[in-house]
């Protein structure tokens, strides 16, 4: 059965900490931080800057995602994070959850999303969905997250 | 005669503001943009996530600087911004403020400055700055200010 995506409310806040934890890829400096996007992102809304969509399957919420409009940019938005429930993996709800926030920035007028990843082995999985999704390398910072784990920047067009 | 880099106070705002608008380079988002970090730093100090520092030649300020430790990095720092008032261009002011916020980077353990700046001809003069001073260019996000109009990424290893 497929998921919907809908907009992310406080009731879902606890099953967002609960997948950036079971995810296995965030410190929890990391889980802290996307959960403060996320709390932004609920308190303020559309007047904010940032978005939140959850997959909800029903009964259940099986990953999220969490963008905004760059600040100080005509046509750009970034993917601040996205997480899918271990146990939901390859069942398309990532895809689900990249389809719906590439079509929710065009509509809002945005051209191009870009992202950030380490280049640590556990973000592999991540690296290669975006990859497979149509996102570019487009820089390297070395040693940006600690020794040996560089910042790789990623941009798609969107139009 | 040489200026003092020191902390920037609540009582240099207003110059910080003139400056900004006076270099020409800015847009005013992104001078508003600039004097948010400002008042973080003012209100929150060392307890923030900015740090701001002006060359102060006794009567005038003549250009700052705000820096700031990148979330979720272990000893990356970010140069969010920097600015000379451009009475005060060719005399050093630019090399003082910069060679100041290298040492406190430093000293509170930070190992690399990362920037981003525009490809743009009015920010040419910058660019040249940052790679005279040893500033290398890891990244490049095609028309991410606007058409035309890429974000260079440069960092610096400080140690």
């Amino acid at each position: 059965m497929g998921d919907v995506i809908r907009a992310l409310t406080a009731a879902d806040r606890a099953a967002v900490c609960r997948i950036l934890q079971a995810c296995g890829a965030f410190t929890p400096e990391e889980v802290a931080v996307a959960l403060e996007l996320v709390d932004d992102a609920i308190v303020r809304g559309g007047e904010g800057d940032y978005r939140a969509f959850v997959a909800d399957r029903g009964d259940e919420v099986r990953g999220y995602v969490c963008i905004g409009k760059t600040p100080m940019t005509a046509t750009t938005w970034h993917l601040y994070w996205m997480c899918v429930d271990p146990e939901a993996w390859g069942r398309g709800v990532g895809r689900a959850l990249q389809a719906y926030v590439e079509t929710f920035v065009r509509r809002s007028g945005g051209e191009r999303l870009v992202l950030e990843a380490s280049s640590q082995p556990g973000a592999r999985r991540a690296r290669r969905f975006y990859e497979a999704n149509g996102y570019r390398q487009t820089g390297r910072i070395p040693d940006f997250y600690k020794p040996d784990d560089d910042c790789l920047i990623y941009c798609k067009a969107l139009t």
